[in-house]
Formats: structure tokens, sequence, C-alpha cells
């Protein structure tokens, strides 16, 4: 086996999970991560935890999709059972071909969302982790050979994650104290309050790569112009090159270089899909470039991205509340060159350097 | 995709499982049964029933099986759960190498068999079956080509399992109305009671193929000697050429051709694996060889076998009971020449054609 995929496996058991002996471990990936699960397995077997192995297989998750009537979708009473009776989650992406899931119709896609939902609240219930097992499907997404993306993919995993956390704090603790933002980059320029927002510090517990830092900003408080220079993925759809005006908070101008269509289509999901539920801050410098994959791209060193959707309670005083939507798009700006990220006027971000990292 | 895969998962889906829209269907394989999974998908989609699938990969049970303390092992909540909430169960077959969980010591297996009993429990309480998608490691073990053991398979399975019922039924109407059964093959010649037993026609519902009639004679009846022509597999030992002698249904002799000590641990297991559960009666006429597949060697044409262990309630009066074991293991007389099997002193088979056959 290799070595790498040894390490991965014992990073998701202890750091991610801390699994226990009397844990049971629900670990669901397709049949390309096998080398994964039978890492995992064996970590488990060490800790004397008890493992169970859900198949998420795309082509057959296509097949159904196309079969069912949406009248007849319903929740999987042995997936909900099982969920509810897990200790912690393990979830595993490792695709064959992205696209295998595109271009099923809204009214089967909406009702899969809908009885999945049940699914997911036992999960979130749970301690999980989401993570990536490199595949040939996944370097050509990225566009890259086999091997040189398996390298990538670990140089992004295997990562001191306390030294990570630590750096980290140092720019959750700017967000913290601060109250106003301001990043600037090209047809970029775009301000919003974070005031009495708090920061979470991703160390790799929930995303294994980790490596951002994230809050929730004021939703009405978020004015100006932002440029996006990453493919936003919706529904399986590419949208490139979209450039979105704010007015108090709400998106009052949206052009896309292409997937219009689909852009509104997002924008028109609900009322919170036109308001911004997070701004991030990748800080992870093992991932050295975009690969269509937002768990990596989100957590690159020197780029910033901004959420349309929902937001997180745990960054919002008590008494407020973060954005409400069904949804959650993650859209990135690139920082890294001929650029600046402030906060109440300090550079935290400067062509992609922090301020306490040397140019 | 093939259309041989595609008619085996309508087959399972309507002849074995007659699933409706209500069902939650749980499907489990391994990553070489991708084929036929999404094939069940697509099939399970169409009838508005909900899958869900679990990965079964020997080399993560075995990296697991290695790693483990049998102090540690436990009931998988989350699979008891799924099993609970499950209406019917796909269990395949889709070997890489029938070899991977070979040699794990008698500790992990015991404590793991005790852990899945209620699993199984709960199995055996939902409509279920199983079945073979063919793979290279499955043409390894029955020593083919692939593509030949593909169509070995399909041969096996793509029958009018109505007419195949009819014709089983003429079997078992013999069992039924039969006293005695006595069966001569070169060193073989015994006899056993099926006094007021009855017959189960295997028409391949909770097997895919089916083909076999079968009962659990009166235990203390058999006698006399067998001589069993294919290997007998026990925890994962290929045990050759076995000679047994019974005397009042208790086996008194045994001669192995290798692993005679394996073959004394399977009768050492408990009371019962030393007494006959079951006699079968292979009938179907798609297999043509013997694989080292159990599923499907006890079910070819012309031969027949004796299960040490338990036997089917189903078969033996209210008043009494079939033989109580933990193990049921199958044993198969070839008696496709040179052979006789009687009830009665009627000819059933000859020379390995039933009554009813032309010779």
């Amino acid at each position: 086996m290799d070595d790498r995929v040894r390490r991965h496996a014992e990073l998701l058991v202890d750091h991610c999970l801390e699994v226990t002996a009397d844990d049971d471990v629900v670990v669901i990936g397709s049949q390309n991560a096998v080398s994964l699960i039978t890492a995992l397995y064996g970590v488990l077997g060490e800790r004397g935890a008890t493992p169970m192995a859900q198949l998420h297989d795309e082509r057959a998750r296509r097949a159904y999709q196309t079969a069912i009537d949406p009248d007849d979708v319903s929740t999987s009473a042995p997936r909900l059972a099982a969920m509810e009776a897990a200790d912690a989650v393990v979830l595993i992406s490792s695709t064959t071909n992205p696209y295998e899931t595109t271009a099923v119709s809204d009214a089967v896609t909406d009702a899969i969302d809908a009885a999945y939902s049940p699914i997911l609240d036992e999960r979130l219930d749970n301690r999980w982790v989401i993570t990536v097992h490199p595949t040939a499907g996944g370097a050509s997404r990225a566009r890259m050979g086999t091997d040189a993306y398996r390298s990538f993919v670990y140089d992004a995993v295997d990562v001191d994650w306390e030294r990570q956390r630590r750096r980290q704090q140092r720019v959750a603790d700017r967000i913290d104290a601060g109250e106003t933002v301001r990043i600037q980059c090209g047809k970029t320029d775009l301000t919003m309050s974070i005031a009495d927002r708090t920061a979470l510090n991703d160390g790799a517990t929930r995303n294994m790569p980790g490596g951002e830092v994230a809050t929730s900003p004021v939703v009405e408080s978020v004015e100006g112009t932002a440029r996006f220079d990453l493919p936003i993925v919706y529904r399986g759809d590419r949208i490139e090159d979209v450039t979105l005006t704010f007015e108090n908070g709400v998106v009052v101008d949206c052009a896309a270089g292409n997937e219009q269509d689909a852009m509104d289509r997002l924008l028109g999901h609900d009322a919170g899909a036109r308001r911004v539920g997070e701004l991030g801050i990748g800080m992870n410098r093992g991932i050295d470039r975009a690969t269509t994959n937002t768990l990596f791209d989100e957590k690159m060193a020197g780029t910033v991205h901004l959420a349309l959707g929902f937001g997180f309670a745990e960054c919002v005083p008590e008494d407020q509340h973060p954005n409400q939507s069904e949804i959650h798009t993650d859209m990135l700006i690139d920082l890294r060159s001929d650029s600046l990220l402030t906060i109440d006027g300090d550079p935290i971000i400067e062509d992609g350097d922090f301020w306490f990292e040397d140019a």
C-alpha cells in the first residue's frame, strides 16, 4: 500500500474524527476509493472501532436519476437508519467522471435533495469529514497527470495541522476584532461589515484538506463589485467569468461569461441565493493551483471566496442570524497578484501574501 | 451496457424479490459488481423503489480482520439498523481473489461470525437473494477464461424459471411421497429416510441461479458411505477427496485426501456438524461444470449434495425438528456417469439423467 494512503487514513481516523473503540464509523465512497477504504478498515480495526462501507457510485446514481419518476422518490429508510446509528462518517469523493450526473431534470434533482435532507441532518449530528481520494477522473478535471495529481492531493492533506491552525488563528483573531473588510483586485472592489462576527478556524476536522478561515458577514452590508476568477459549479453546470454587483447586500447585477441561464437559476433559487452567507480566506500553502474542486480550491492560499446562500450560525451573535437559503455556492477570487485585502484599513493579504509572511 | 447484465438485474428485482414502489432495497456487493449495481439502480428506479448500496470489499475486510483484537469486535449498529429498515436485500458475490480472507485466526473469525449473527437474522426476516456477478477472479477460481465464464454464469441465470419450477416439481412430488433414498456411485452407497419429509422447490427466489430440489432427511436414518467428488470449502480451506461413513446418522469415519485437520475441525464444530441437514438434487441444465462456487455447483443437473450442519424447518413435520448446528457445509456427489439414485427403489437419476428425460 502507498504510505500516503495509510497516512491519509490515520489523519481521518485520529485527527479529524478522534475515533475510539466504541465508535461505529460509516465510510461512504466509490469503487475508486477502495485503497483508501481498505486503509481505513485497517486503522479502524487497530483502534477497535467498527466500520461499515456504503458504495456511492456515479453511474448507478445516474441510472437511478434517469429511471425514477420524481413522485416516487423517497428517503432511503436503510440509509437514514444507518446514519442515525453511526457515531462518525467519512465521505470520500473519488470521481471517475465528474460529469456523470449532469443534465438530470430539476424535478428529479429537487425531489432527491428533499428526500436526502433528513439523512443530511443526521449526518451533521454525527462527527463527519469530507475528503478526496485521487483518481484519474479527478486528475482529468484538474487538467493534470494522475501521478502529479496524487502528489498534489497528498501535499494538501499531509500537513502539520496544529502548526497550520496556529497560523490561521492570526487571521481569525483579526476577523474577530475587525469591523470592515475591503477586497481590491482588478475589477473587484468589494466591502462588507464583519462587526460582531467571529471566525471559524478550519484546522481540517470536517474537511480534509482543511486550511481556511471563514465567517458570515453582515448580510446587508455587502457593497460593490466582485469578479470571480474560477468557474462556479451549480448542479453540474460550469459558469465562468462571473461578475456580480451588490447593493445593500443583494445582487443587483450579474454578468456571466457563459451559462447566463444557469447563473440566473442559481440566483433565483430562493431569497437567500442573492445574498452572501460566507467570506472565506484560503491559507493552505500545499494547494498551489485551482483544480475545479471546491474542497481544495477554497483552501488555496492567497484566494478568498464568497458563498451565495446559507451562512454559519456559529459566526453571528446569538440575537442575529446568518443568511438563510437552501443553497451554499462558493465563488473564488484569486488574490495572488496585484491585489489587496484589508481589515479596517490594515493589509491582511497583499499580492497573495499574508502580512506575517515574507513576500 | 451488456444486455445480459440488464436481464440479470430484472430477474433479481422482479422474479426473485417482486419489488414494488414502496420497497427499500439494500444491494451489497464489491466494486467488481458496479455494472450489475448500476443496472439494479436503473431497474429499481423504474419500479419506483429506493436503493441503497453497501460495499463489501475483500481486501478491506481482510485489513479489518488482521487489525482487530477479537475482544473489540462488535456488531455494526449502522449495518444492523440498515438491515432492519430494509424490505429486500440483494447480496452479490463478485470476487477479485477468493483467497483474500483465508488464514484469519479462528478467534477473529468466531468473533466476527457472532457479531454478524443479529444482522443475518434481520436479513433472513426480509426478502433476500444471493447471486453472482462474473469477474476475472471468479473465472480464475473456475479455471475458465473470463468471457467464457461470463457466458456460463448467464446461461445458468437466464432460465425460464416457471418452466424450470414445473420440471423440478416432478422430483419434489416424489420426495413428498417417498420413504427411502438410496444413492449408488463408485464408492458411494448411502441410504436415508425421507418419510414425512417435504421438498423445497428452488425456482430461483433466494438463490440466482436457482435450480435444485432439497429436503432435510430423518437425521438418524443416514447409513453407509459417501465419497464427495468436489472440494469442500470450510473457512477458506479446500478439502479434497473426502469419504465419510455414517452410522445411525452420525459420521463415524472420515478420510480426506488433504487438509485432514480442517475436515476434523469442521466435524468438531458442534454436535450437529457430524450429522446431515440437507439432501439436495441439482436440476439446472445451464450449469454443466463445477466452478468451485457452491451457489452454482449445488444446482448442477445430475449431481446431489449433502450438507453437514443445520437443516430446514420447512421440510420437517411440525412435531419434529431438523438437524441443529451453527454450520451448513455443502458436499457434492457427481452422479453424471455410472450411478443410480432411487426413491423406494424407483430410479430418479440414472447416469445423470432424470427418469423423465431422454438419456
